[in-house]
């Protein structure tokens, strides 16, 4: 794949798994834009990864994901460990070949859903025995056998298994964890078997700051391509959640990429790369788009509403995807209620709606990009987040408003 | 919309709402080539119409039916009256601007709707009485009503309000369904509101080929621009279904298109057209697509099937859709099989696999069309007949098989 580079960027070599290249960066805050270069392909950070948990983004074809711009998608490997089983994946040849995405993917290394997914789990220091979700069979996973999991998947990116405490936990539960994650990650880099994947390391540490910088400096001083930080988005308040995030970012190497697991809504986003952040991934506009929930410039709007019944108008002006460019908000209101069973829609929304918010943060990342080359990128956040309402403080102000007078 | 029209065809005229030329006949059986032109554009006969109930082919967009090569969708008046109402539709430049499809569309009456999913209904000359299946509420639909919101709806071909008595019933249920029906015909057609609209008569008839016989006769005397035969696909055994064409189509003026409504599978297509049947419609396709059942040449099969497992082929290596050149088999059969809950695989499938079913009639419709001209159909629809086996077939041959010898 031929991609146009800036001039400052060195391509990748035939040997070389992954190169990071920060193209600039803004100045009244940690944000950087840069430009990430895999085997499948170069991308543009910030960047967010959609989520294709059973290599498939819900609803939305691989030709879809290329027309709205996305360029890295994320699989989840416990679920494709246990399904179909990563030698099948590996007979497609791997994830690449089996799901018809050509450009860059990237392997989570299960840890999360072991912890939060899987039964009867037992954790030592050999690594995690669990039941699977989908029929009780045991399971066994190491960090070598992760390593071995992953190489037959076949992304680009791949992740060490690590262990993400639950929130919220006890601090010697938490240091327990971070410190096994320590060594699990030494056992990943030492079981690498492809040299052609690139190996991102996760550091935890829990909600204590001091324990977040220590777990970063540990794994930040350890040979790998880049950075998954784990941990967070897992139930604890936002302000504390950044105030991990502000913890660990600096004790990380400054040239490497960094991706933040498991964020999420277009103000996070913004947060996130304002304190240094790369790269996203999420469930959440997906989700969020098959429950009627869309993204605009103002907010969360929720298609269901009566008010978009007789709405000629797209349901963002401002937007350029597929399905604004041809669909009415009113279709859109009108397919997922013209089911007889009220908890599905017509099979047709939920590909509309997840392209919209796709396309959503995909915009909301390039606009990113831009503006910190520009060197606008707090004016960018600043604008874009005094527009948009974050559906918990639009619940709040209808609450507000339906509070009677003196009640 | 401009076409190639073949020489001996002249383009429509500006007040003509439908030109149905005849365009090669076959030798050996009934079958007709025509082109039918339209105030949205021509198509070729004989075609397959796939059902797009609730303003929307299930699990396909526009651009996906325009890709494999649909020509004309129907739409469920029934439904739209319920949800979300023809004024509604109207509202949105009728049901071409709702759904975003640019081609010709044809809505049925809701006849057959009423009278298979209303409840509570109560006939009288005058009309008919229902209530919604959806909230209960009283409907009620006369000749000239339905006339009223199929304008409104504003589909290139409508029908008017028949009776379909149900299989079995009394041959007197029947012969008073074809007489009021034949009485609301004549009605349809004093209240036809919209000059650019054609209106097909519907002749019934039950399962009495005299009374079949001459119900065409009644409403192929009438002025209707074509005809769509109802009542049949109805439950009643296929040599019967055939028979009751048979005695309804040498009496359906010559020159006129012929619908079978509610048909159907492959097989039944072409036995359809070489009885003189120009225009099919069936959820059977997309319906049978979403349960597992794909097309093939040598019939349907079930890609949930531990045979697909491990395919890297196509479903169907002489398809040409978007889905058997894109995507392997085995990604198929991981679709399906991949959501916890089995009855219901991941979104994607269901789209890849309709695609697919559609796709696959209307490559045999093209194939039909371009064999009567050439002269070759009674020879294509064995050739296909002789390798396709048809599902209850194939299920028999099967228990045949797993019955133990001498059991």
């Amino acid at each position: 794949m031929t991609e146009h580079l800036p001039g400052s960027v060195t391509a990748l070599a035939p040997d070389e798994p992954l190169r990071f290249d920060i193209v600039a960066r803004a100045a009244g805050s940690a944000a950087r834009a840069g430009v990430l270069q895999t085997p499948h392909g170069a991308l543009q950070t910030p960047v967010f990864m959609p989520v294709g948990t059973h290599a498939t983004v819900k609803a939305v074809a691989p030709d879809d994901l290329e027309a709205l711009g996305a360029s890295i998608v994320l699989a989840n490997t416990y679920h494709l460990l246990l399904r179909p089983g990563p030698e099948l994946v590996a007979h497609f040849g791997g994830l690449h070949g089996f799901m018809r995405w050509p450009r860059p993917i990237l392997t989570d290394s299960g840890g999360f859903q072991v912890f939060s997914l899987g039964r009867l789990r037992e954790v030592s220091d050999d690594g995690v025995r669990f039941r699977s979700h989908l029929d009780g069979s045991e399971v066994h996973l190491t960090p070598e056998r992760v390593m071995e999991v992953e190489a037959l998947l076949g992304a680009d990116i791949i992740l060490p298994l690590d262990e993400c405490p639950p929130y919220p936990c006890s601090p010697e539960e938490a240091a327990q964890a971070t410190a096994r994650t320590h060594r699990w990650a030494e056992r990943a880099l030492a079981a690498r078997v492809r040299r052609d994947q690139a190996l991102f390391g996760i550091p935890q540490g829990g909600m204590d700051a001091a324990l977040r910088a220590e777990s970063a400096r540990t794994i930040g001083g350890m040979p790998f391509d880049g950075f998954s930080i784990g941990g967070l988005s897992v139930g604890e308040p936002k302000p504390l959640m950044w105030s991990m995030l502000e913890a660990a970012v600096p004790e990380l190497p400054e040239g490497k990429p960094r991706h933040l697991l498991g964020v999420g809504s277009p103000d996070d986003l913004l947060e996130g790369i304002a304190r240094g952040v790369d790269m996203f991934d999420c469930v959440l506009p997906t989700r969020t788009a098959r429950t009627g929930g869309l993204y605009t410039p103002s907010g969360r709007v929720n298609i269901r509403g009566a008010r978009f019944r007789a709405e000629r108008g797209p349901v963002d002006a401002t937007c350029d995807c597929y399905t604004c460019r041809t669909f009415s908000a009113g279709y859109l209101h009108h397919l997922i209620r013209a089911e007889e069973d009220d908890t599905r829609g017509e099979l047709l929304y939920y590909r509309l709606a997840s392209i919209h918010n796709l396309r959503f943060l995909v915009r909301l990342m390039e606009g990113a990009h831009a503006a910190i080359l520009e060197g606008t990128f707090d004016a960018y956040r600043e604008r874009f987040l005094a527009g948009f309402t974050p559906p918990d403080q639009a619940v709040a102000a209808e609450q507000r408003k339906r509070r009677p007078a003196g009640g």
